[in-house]
């Protein structure tokens, strides 16, 4: 099974910059073995089963548990099964698409 | 501390009328005891964890996946300490507001 | 055609409270005539057309243009053909099926 | 003014497999001129105002109508003033306080 998760967290009582705080997030991510991508709005990340991704989430919010008041977070699941590696599959299958139409 | 989660989970791969799917996942909700609302376009529901509310959507994927081959979710959080109750304070600050600027 | 659209938009550089700001775009809504409904997480309404859908969503963001340095925003939208009145209806089927299920 | 903007937007009545509806979409991204992203979630893009965010959203939708009777949509907004080429400077940006984090 494949569970790709797209997700931004950020505190919304720390002032306009947030990046301190998510950059803990990703450090996490990092640490964490999962494949991921850094996005301009946000994480992408794969695992292989739900729980395994509601765990990064978890743990995600736990970077900003101790010294934020607010925090937001918007996350999209797509969950198929009998695929994996769906972090370059997915692009790959669009790329070769839009390669098929513009010859 | 308040956990409030807006949530919409359902199948890619059943055809247009996804209501079935979801009525499992809100008879699951409604099982729960915790405080949900059923909206037009997703749920929202309040726990007083982070855990609490990753275990229900854990437990609302479960719903879908003895049948389903490809599920998709859209998910928000907004986490606030020393907060509770939100799921009627949070419509009531901001109705309380338009009362006053109709004046 | 049915254009069901659930948002939430606030200010980011405003502090942990933005009921007021928030405010400002519910009454908004309230003033441009098409059905919607205040959750405790966002505004779920619904147009006929997606531009009507989006044109509602460019004035919400010019409800905290003049103040906000950084707005944030998540939208979802379920655009459906052949349908319409479904603020109402898509609840319903739901609570149909819960109904049956418990019986 | 920068607005990003990170949306996915898919057919939901035409199986389980729908990379060539959303490769016309992206198709339609790359022949807009603005800078973009396809990650294996969706797409991000950049624009300097609202109303043009609003107006690719449109486009993208324009793609599917044809022939899909029900697409859904999910899109985050990040809008920020005195601000441009955030595409590439928020991951810099957090780049570098992870870089600093992990000496």
């Amino acid at each position: 099974m494949s569970v790709l998760v797209e997700f931004a967290m950020f505190p919304t009582d720390q002032g306009e910059s947030v990046s301190l705080y998510v950059s803990r997030i990703i450090k996490m991510m990092d640490e964490s073995g999962f494949p991921y991508q850094l996005t301009p709005m946000g994480t992408v990340f794969e695992t292989s089963t739900m729980n395994e991704a509601l765990d990064l989430l978890s743990k995600a919010y736990d970077c900003l548990d101790s010294d934020c008041n607010r925090v937001y977070s918007s996350v999209k699941f797509d969950v198929q099964k009998n695929k994996n590696n769906r972090m370059k599959t997915k692009i790959q299958s669009i790329e070769q698409k839009i390669g098929l139409v513009k010859k």
